[in-house]
């Protein structure tokens, strides 16, 4: 039983049981209310899961929930928020002798120009129409009543407000943003030292829709685009985790910081708005015409604003006014665990999780990711109810609270159990999103999971597609040229913080992987699926829509069931660690052809760096040697563990928690966030992009600083590999 | 094979063969020359180390050396340091009217009414004359020249200083202190903000030679007590480990701050002297009688100072004159590495290591700990190479470099191999300066090694006493009330930066202990052996006078051997996790004595602490009723593992890399060093401390911030042992 390893034929049983029509079941009684963290609706579906998991004949040894107390942001039910146009005409006060150019509204108070809808537009369905629908809002965004003149300010990006305000000034304005090419709260953070006052974001048809508008006939229910009046909520805060316990599981007792010494959210009020308003806003707006690489779907000409709308429009003169009454608030948000224990190495922990919370409805994002992990959670729970089977190593599935607030559910659990996790932990698989699209697979992780991502790949069929695998599908779609696979369909790395992978990997140094199945890009430029964090994410827009049939699911289902299997059961860990010197060559080969030149001038050498990758390329072969030539199967239990161990905690060995201190929870020196968008290690390109930039001499310090944690740390991954004394 | 548990009969063959006298020849060889971190004859001695480790005959698998660039300090010799009574009459001045009372020198430039002595007296062997005797001075003082009015401070605590500045204006004065009290470099760094430009420190007879003084019969070479001109060195930077690379190995191309940067070194020159002198310069000081705790064993009384001598002194008037030379240098320092692999879990390490490095001959610090690994290591490598004995798990013994300048070796060390040491390492033990006395075992570490101490020290023969163990001879001369064990000896627990095992308990948060011979304290008082970091720790001293006949060194190399054996061979690790528990509920109780009461008047909680407690107590009881009820010599080789895992990494599970922000490499919760001086939770207990003191009202969310620190460390710890999954 020791050398217990992955049996294929468990495997074409498996993908054989998981079935497209309970994952759509499993979906339509997780999408019957709006389920927003810590709301009714989300205990609803706390219940749900705790009733499969905790039932005799689902096969879990162990499914409970864990709750946190966490700090959320909400609009005020009693006091929506409201952006509207209201006339500020500076006319002559007619009473007051001694301010002669005092502004006078021209409109009485409360009747405004024009009012931004307030909800989303119900159409076929009931859906949008639950009253616990929540008012579009930017979490976190502050409270504040706000006007000023109106000014576009293109995806709000520092570069683009640095743009604008050579035109136009800034102070007292309220920007209007695209959503894209920043963060949600950047666009706030960006603008307020400019002395803006207040943020709008909305989502431009050109991003969204293939430009498409109208809702007589082309949007959602005519299509799968967003309707005009469709509005993206989202977090807008910059750190992930319980904004007020960092590092700390938020209990009932813990320390918590004053809200107001929370770092990274908006400084000033921002809103999301639907494109229908934002076309009248922006459509009237005055001054002169910005870029062309500005421009939009609307059919007009894209003003930065005058500041404000132009003289011949109807707005001439009129402010924005922004009355935004969100307010924080620290509520209990669960996770539901559920746990099959591994009959050779109880110790070791395959993790599979997916957020549970979603902002509305919330079909697609997240509740098809929960509707693939109850339905292989049934076809392997059966198993080992029936006897047939259970894993060689402990199987964890976590269903998270709270992510759209900030992946907190997963976060609060990775500092809770930090320790243990990161001994134990062999993987982290996350499904959120299981299917935005039905053309091809997705799959983003470290480089030593592609090849087990390969090998389920390639025995799952494609939907829709005759006689191809998910993995000839994908090849055709995105694929790469790797120096020691030949062509290759091209995998993701992990690193940002889109969703609950993000503690796991930052923070734990856990190897991970997340996947789904996504779009064609020659028939769709869309950011992201058109209903995304909208009232239109529903059942009906899923099975109607994304995944008729839900073909697509049950693909995804079965290649991350696949891949969990083979994490589970193998007996040598499916980690290739070749598969990362490639990667790491490839970041080194970038890093050098951008940085050495101009490195050398200041007498700092690379060499270090690419010996440590050198090292590491030399260990990772060795070690695939090893594993190659040995008979382990006849080998001695502890022989392979030694091996797996060294696969398992490869990398952590790539953590230093002080390599990032302006980056919350970052500490995996290769996959850390990076504003400096080069394909390179995180921290030496933003070291030298900071370096390079006006006025900081001193920095290349820091640059030299980011060399040498890397190449400790790349050294210390290449001591991981080779043998052990 | 996988099965193999601690043979009881090796290791009584291995008590037996462990030889005293060839304890005495290593350290004759060891202390031949001066071998002070990186000179010629520190070389010597990585010379000696390869010789006998890398030798045939050894049995050792691999010896080899690791270079580190460090940043040291050094007296210049072409300039050397010195201490000097200068005149200072301030006299009319003949030639400047318009500066009247500018003072002059009535001594000519060079010509000093005292000068302190430069380096050590030579007694009856040439030791004390080898030019490669360093002057006694203080590494990482500044170099400076000063001179100001002397004044007596005590100890250099800051409640020392507070309380002279009541009396004496100490602006522009150079303070003595006595060693002891404070840190070496704290005399200064406490001294600054007064205005204070110079400290001197010496050692007081009072706290070293039990108030002998006279070398003419009383002191070295007529007895162990240190002479008038015996003079302490030391590093005084309050930091371990280099001080240019933090958290970096420093490797040739590492990242290195500037000196100019180093944190927590003299900010004000700083000059150690003998003695004699101190006596000289105190016993002439004026101004008010210091209080009865300030004053030490010469015959006269320990006056303030004036400042300054007093008025019927010879000194009257004059000024004290430091001329500090030293200056820094990066230099080349190694590590000895010596490794036995283990035939069953060679991934799973022993580390057994000292420092080579001294001040001087260093016969005792270091080189009695180094002649006792030395023969160990002879007496196991002899079994490896006769084929009759291999460890189940990998020793590795480490000869540490550069430990006097701050634990330089072992701490580079740690930051170059943290993650495999880390995840691998089952416990790390230290004999520095094997033995300081005759009388007893003295050992410390953290409390689950305890019962594995106590085991071996029950094996071996108490030296001088008939019929009586290290164990029981240590009972009768310290002992404590356990409520689970009855009376035992008492241990201490490694809180400080006192050794090399400081890298590996508080950065690495690995299981370690320390431990010696020592004195009888009904005999003596002695702050610490009285030629420590003198001259005079030569190999004539320790064989007249510290252990003649070498058989303390026996009993410490047979103790720390046993220890070591069960280390590597036992099936289940030799950690009692119940003694933890005890440890930490004794804690516990002393900090809801002390705290609980004020902290409910701010509404802060104990009780998570008090569960976290309680949850450890219940885990570790079931962790060892586990060990106890199962047969696990016939369990699979993975079930054994699993335990031995959640045992070597509990102490992991304590780390906090965040919670001492200004503490250097200082992680672990639970030992971290504190100024507090109360027997509990570090953290705590200092956050507690600072919250008390006047003008801190915000620092009680400090205090909850260390209590949930704590809370979630504790329950993390509990976690590593509770049922895997
Ligand atoms: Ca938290
Ligand atoms: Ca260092
Ligand atoms: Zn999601
Ligand atoms: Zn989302
Ligand atoms: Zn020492
Ligand atoms: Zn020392």
């Amino acid at each position: 039983e020791v050398s217990k390893d992955v049996d294929e034929s468990f495997i074409e049983t498996f993908l054989s049981e998981v079935d497209n029509l309970r994952i759509q079941d499993n979906l339509k009684e997780l999408t019957k209310v709006p389920h927003m963290a810590t709301t009714a609706g989300d205990e609803q579906t706390v219940q749900y899961m705790l009733k499969r998991w905790q039932d005799p004949e689902s096969g879990l040894d162990q499914a409970w929930r864990e709750e946190y107390k966490v700090y959320l942001s909400f609009p005020d039910p009693k006091n929506p928020n409201k952006v509207t146009v209201v006339s500020s005409l500076r006319v002559k006060c007619p009473t007051l002798a001694s301010h002669p150019e005092l502004p006078v509204s021209v409109s009485p108070s409360g009747e405004a120009l024009h009012t931004v809808q307030e909800k989303e537009k119900n159409y076929t369905n009931s859906d949008q129409n639950d009253p616990d629908v929540v008012q579009p809002y930017a979490a976190y965004s502050p409270a504040g009543h706000v006007k000023g003149k109106l000014v576009y300010a293109n995806q709000g990006k520092p570069s683009d407000y640095l743009h604008l305000n050579r035109t136009v000034d800034l102070r007292g304005t309220i920007a209007i943003t695209r959503y894209g090419g920043a963060g949600r709260g950047a666009k706030a953070i960006n603008a307020a030292p400019y002395g803006v006052v207040g943020v709008l974001v909305y989502t431009d048809p050109l991003d969204i829709n293939d430009g498409l508008m109208s809702d007589v006939n082309e949007t959602y229910p005519h299509s799968w685009y967003m309707p005009p009046s469709g509005v993206e909520r989202g977090a807008f805060a910059t750190n992930y985790g319980d904004p007020l316990t960092p590092y700390l599981a938020a209990k009932e007792e813990t320390y918590r910081i004053s809200p107001e010494d929370i770092t990274g959210i908006p400084p000033i009020p921002i809103q999301p708005i639907g494109f229908g308003d934002a076309q009248r806003l922006i459509c009237e707006l005055g001054g002169d015409a910005a870029p062309d690489e500005w421009q939009g779907s609307f059919h007009c000409k894209y003003n930065y604003g005058g500041p404000g709308f132009k003289n011949t429009s109807t707005f001439k003169e009129s402010d924005v006014q922004m009355n935004i009454s969100n307010y924080g608030e620290v509520r209990n948000s669960s996770n539901v665990m559920g746990v099959i224990r591994g009959s050779v190495e109880p110790d070791r922990y395959v993790i599979y999780g997916n957020h549970r919370d979603s902002w509305v409805h919330g079909a697609i994002d997240p509740s098809s990711g929960t509707s693939v992990m109850l339905e292989l959670s049934r076809v392997l729970g059966t198993k080992v109810k029936q006897g047939t089977w259970r894993p060689r190593r402990s199987i964890i599935f976590g269903s998270w609270g709270a992510e759209e607030f900030g992946l907190i559910g997963s976060a609060e659990y990775t500092e809770q159990y930090l320790p243990k996790l990161s001994q134990r932990t062999v993987a982290y698989i996350n499904v959120d999103i299981a299917v935005f699209a039905n053309a091809t697979l997705r799959a983003s992780g470290m480089p030593s999971v592609q090849n087990v991502i390969f090998q389920a790949a390639k025995q799952v069929d494609a939907p829709g597609v005759d006689s191809t695998s998910v993995y000839e599908n994908w090849l055709k779609y995105s694929n790469r040229t790797s120096p020691e696979h030949g062509t290759i369909p091209r995998m993701g790395y992990l690193t940002g913080a889109g969703s609950d992978y993000a503690a796991f990997v930052h923070y734990l140094g856990i190897t991970a992987l997340d996947m789904s199945y996504t779009y064609d890009r020659s028939k769709t430029n869309a950011r992201i699926y058109p209903a995304y964090h909208t009232a239109y994410d529903t059942f009906d827009y899923c099975s109607k829509y994304i995944d008729p049939g839900f073909l697509s699911h049950q693909a995804v289902a079965r290649t991350a069931g696949n891949i969990l299997i083979r994490m589970a059961d193998s007996l040598v860990l499916p980690l290739n660690c070749s598969d990362y010197a490639e990667s790491l060559e490839d970041y080194l080969k970038t890093a050098v052809s951008l940085y050495q030149e101009k490195l050398q001038t200041w007498n700092i050498s690379m060499e270090p760096l690419q010996s440590a990758v050198a090292n590491f390329r030399k260990a990772a072969t060795q070690m695939d040697q090893m594993i190659h030539s040995s008979d382990l199967a006849n080998e001695t239990p502890l022989k392979v563990r030694k091996i797996n161990d060294q696969l398992m905690l490869l990398d952590r060995a790539f953590l230093d928690p002080l390599a990032f201190p302006d980056k919350y929870a970052f500490r995996h020196v290769i996959w850390a966030s990076s504003s400096a968008g080069k394909s390179t290690f995180p921290g030496l390109a933003d070291a030298f992009a900071s370096a390079e930039s006006p006025g900081q001499p001193s920095a290349w310090g820091k640059v030299h600083y980011h060399l040498s944690v890397l190449s400790q740390a790349i050294n210390s991954a290449a001591d991981m590999l080779v043998e052990v004394i």
